[in-house]
């Protein structure tokens, strides 16, 4: 059973929960991408994901991708589905109509990413690397270079790589010493090893543009150690001459996951490249597109988990296993008639709508960052954004993975082989809670570095924009209100115990993040449960959400405060 | 890195924690099993697991199983390694001195069993099934089965199966189709197709002993349908004249892990076995072993756990990424001094060694159970071990599957490929949620089976055994009574809800499971942390229970009490 998007139920999700058609038509570039349009786009989408990439999924993972002197054979079929979405002009959905693309709002690729990861995680990889060295390039490539790769990256004719870990700095990108040599010409030449480069060498296209994280070092030059030495540059596999640039792909790694994606060892052996903006301003140049990449692999999440929940809710409403409490008669019961399974699958559900209406406003975020009109609309949209995308890659990435599994259990034995695809689904995802940023990254990054510095003062305009959307004449909305206020409280509380003992900050820094990610669920279901349209099935994941995931809001408190409340014991304790 | 047993911390848990030297020696059997002995055989066990069965890990996995024309090749090293495990006698550990066995404790057999698993679970899945066959055999079998059979199954040197499932009967053994004919020589014809069996074919011994669920049919008996018509037949793959009876291994499962364990599609052809057994009793034949079979699969859970744990730790002692808060100089700091890191290294052991005692403990009870003394000690024995026993399986197990992948975020994207060996832990472990019954059925066993019968009477005689074993005046001990307190009231709470509206229980039986868990755990700590010889570790792990695990117990206990009171109102609602 292949995955199929739901174009009914994202429609439902932008329009009558998000407003989105009428926001987005509120922007300059998108006054005539009316809610018709977005709907033409995602029924095309929904058909191109189902038709051509989603039946590749198996293939993806049993055959995988093989090295054969040098070269990366990609599963068969991936190939010619790539060339597809190069002609329906997919890559460049997104990209303004100025640099080659359709110049459609950045919610409507969110869609799309989230349904590719759904149907085909392995094979969604490579076009899902272009729309970062797309902007990376955009902002920060020379002139020159934007004439030469900037088109046929736009338009995917040309595939890219982000090059940053090596074998001993992963997390932590400041021991990279992979270095660049100037030449006389301009150009630099690359020499270092990466690893875990995701489509590093692969048969998609002619040419791979890899964006490589190094340190300046020649005789005239030595980049000062750390993350301030970093620079980028740009590394073609071909010349514009037709000659082989000095890349080899070493080895591709053999995975829990992911076998439609190549994952290369790449060296570079005196490579010719280019500087991608300033140098040591590498880090900056590639944090730049750094929120739509973590927001792309929040979706992936939610598209696994969603591609989870349809098998699982297939085979429960398929399977019959033993008498379901409460039924007559004496044959078996459908095993979602039993309570364990119905949990499983509602609980599912809640995560799923919850999570994407969050992440769909978040892309809209993006859109509004950029193109908004007023000023203080874009800082607010880009505040949201640097917010809450940490937040929803590691929630909905751990999500992908716990709930991938629960849905597993749905099939009982099996569930454990390879026949129903869902194990595949389960080792898939848990590679999204490690790259772009660990998970526990992403919680240090949303705590430490957003949240404390300015004493919860940017989260807490977040909130009240949320609080104002809530009507507190309502049960539901009320018990909202109270948690973002709770949340509010405690992370005074936690700036406070924090400045006392910084550590503090770094040990429950993923309670922190899950206690976000829970009030704006909460939120969300508030919101979807009261839009025009809503079903029965949301009112069942409403009461699933509030019965079997909010309480963990209230555990996390606890954990937080109780860490906070010894902590500021300690200090008194020790002023005594 | 291979897995390497701690005798050093068994020997803590068994000596210092439970007494079990002494208490065993208590037991008739064991007059003469002093420490001495206990600490030779677990070093033995340790020296075992460790050089001969640690070392075939990585193989078991990549290597796998291989079906060729009807044979199944198991990976290479582990027929001699099995021999090995014969040859010192560790398939007859516990098996009682008079069927040919060494007589020792079911304690020491639990240990040996959770190393084993922690090394090599693919190799270990072989001989994990001989002694739930013992005994199965032994309480049930015919003189002349027993004669003919008994003897090799303890002594390992014929291995054997137990065949239940069919693809239409996985959790509802009801449906069970295979059928037995009745021959006039006493013996029956089996025919049917079973699944899921964990070495159903291999090249370990000479001849298999197959345990078949089925149904009697002939001309002259016809068995009911559902559980009340299942038998129990001893097929053996080689009969005494040497010829091979007509079991073929159709098919071996490709798995999301465990691929050092054959899981073979079984087809009975008419094949000769002969009645375990009444007619009819196959169910409670089988059920004979439940509690100690399971019990293996919580320790299988607690030694994956461990291993995961092991290569974890020995990883965040020599990888270096950024600065941890507070280090001073530039060096990047070791990663097990980042407080994320060090939160899942001490939550995994607070996890570890808890479980460890609790299912120490609960080894020892089966002991008793069969060898106490006295009539009410054995009683108490085996009520522990009914409510305890399916609360361990699950917990463990989820928490070895859960566990291990916050092992894996350790290493990054290190975890993620093959290398580390990290990812096959993960892989492996998946499959105790799911066999032996799954979770959700351990849970639904516990509580609606166990406890709710008697209103939670018997597990309120197990909760005050433990009450008394603990210490008021000291904080941490009052702090378990009362958990304990309130566990008994929200069963009480539970049962009356139930009462009103049955299918309650079974929407909450996972959530009252862990709530016995923790509250077990936390039981454990206070215990562990006041033994002698407790040393600054255990303070750590302790300390990480409190405040990392145990305050899911105030959630679980939440959602029961909600959906308790939800029930409450809406029957004074109905009766209004």
């Amino acid at each position: 059973m292949n995955y199929r998007p739901s174009t009914e139920e994202t429609r439902f999700l932008l329009e009558a929960v998000l407003d989105a058609p009428r926001q987005l038509a509120a922007l300059p570039p998108f006054a005539e991408v009316d809610a018709e349009l977005q709907g033409q786009v995602l029924d095309q989408a929904a058909t191109f994901v189902a038709d051509i990439v989603a039946p590749l999924q198996r293939t993806g993972d049993e055959v995988g991708c093989r090295l054969e002197g040098g070269a990366v054979q990609t599963p068969p079929g991936f190939p010619e589905a790539y060339r597809a979405f190069v002609a329906g002009g997919w890559p460049g959905l997104a990209v303004p109509v100025d640099d080659g693309g359709q110049g459609l709002p950045a919610v409507l690729e969110a869609v799309l990413y989230e349904w590719l990861a759904a149907a085909n995680h392995g094979f969604t990889m490579a076009p899902g690397l272009l729309h970062g060295a797309f902007e990376c390039l955009r902002h920060h490539g020379s002139e020159a270079l934007k004439q030469r790769y900037l088109p046929k990256i736009a338009s995917g004719e040309w595939l890219a790589t982000m090059c940053l870990t090596e074998a001993h700095a992963g997390s932590d990108l400041g021991q990279v010493r992979t270095r660049a040599e100037p030449q006389a010409d301009g150009s630099v030449r690359v020499t270092g090893t990466k690893i875990f480069i995701s489509g590093g060498e692969h048969d998609l296209t002619d040419n791979i543009v890899h964006l490589v994280l190094c340190r300046l070092q020649g005789s005239e030059v030595q980049a000062p150690a750390g993350p301030k030495g970093l620079s980028l540059a740009l590394v073609p596999k071909q010349l514009d001459d037709g000659t082989r640039n000095a890349v080899h792909c070493e080895r591709i790694e053999e995975k829990m996951g992911l076998h439609g994606s190549p994952t290369c060892v790449l060296r570079f052996d005196g490579a010719t490249g280019w500087l991608v903006g300033e140098p040591g301003r590498g880090l900056a140049a590639m944090f730049v597109m750094m929120n739509s990449a973590r927001l792309h692999v929040a979706l992936q999440g939610i598209g696994l988990l969603d591609a989870a929940w349809q098998k699982a809710d297939a085979y429960a409403h398929e399977r019959r296993q033993m008498r379901a409490p409460g039924a007559t008669g004496d044959a078996a019961s459908l095993i979602v008639e039993h309570p364990a399974v119905a949990r499983v699958l509602d609980t599912q559900r809640a995560w799923i709508d919850g999570a994407r209406l969050i992440a769909y406003r978040t892309a809209m975020q993006l859109d509004i960052a950029r193109h908004g009109a007023d000023a203080a609309a874009r800082e607010a949209a880009q505040r949201w954004c640097n917010l809450v995308t940490p937040v929803l890659k590691a929630a909905c990435t751990q999500q992908a993975f716990d709930g991938a599994s629960a849905c597993l259990q749905v099939f009982g034995g099996h569930g454990y082989v390879r026949e129903w695809g869902i194990e595949q689904i389960v080792r898939d995802a848990r590679v999204t809670m490690i790259y772009e940023g660990t998970n526990e990254i992403q919680a240090i990054d949303l705590l430490v570095r957003k949240v404390l510095p300015d004493a919860g003062a940017g989260l807490a305009a977040t909130l009240l924009a949320l609080r104002n959307e809530l009507d507190a004449s309502r049960d539901a909305d009320a018990d909202v209100q109270r948690r973002l206020a709770q949340l509010r409280y405690l992370t005074t509380q936690l700036a406070m115990a924090a400045h006392a003992r910084p550590r503090l900050a770094y040990e429950v820094a993923d309670d922190y993040l899950r206690l976000v990610m829970l009030a704006m669920l909460a939120w969300a279901w508030a919101r979807i449960e009261q839009a025009p349209g809503a079903d029965e099935g949301h009112a069942r994941a409403a009461a699933a959400f509030r019965r079997w995931v909010l309480p963990e809001f209230e555990m996390r408190a606890g954990i937080v405060k109780r860490a906070c409340e010894e902590t500021i014991a300690q200090q008194a304790g020790a002023m005594r």
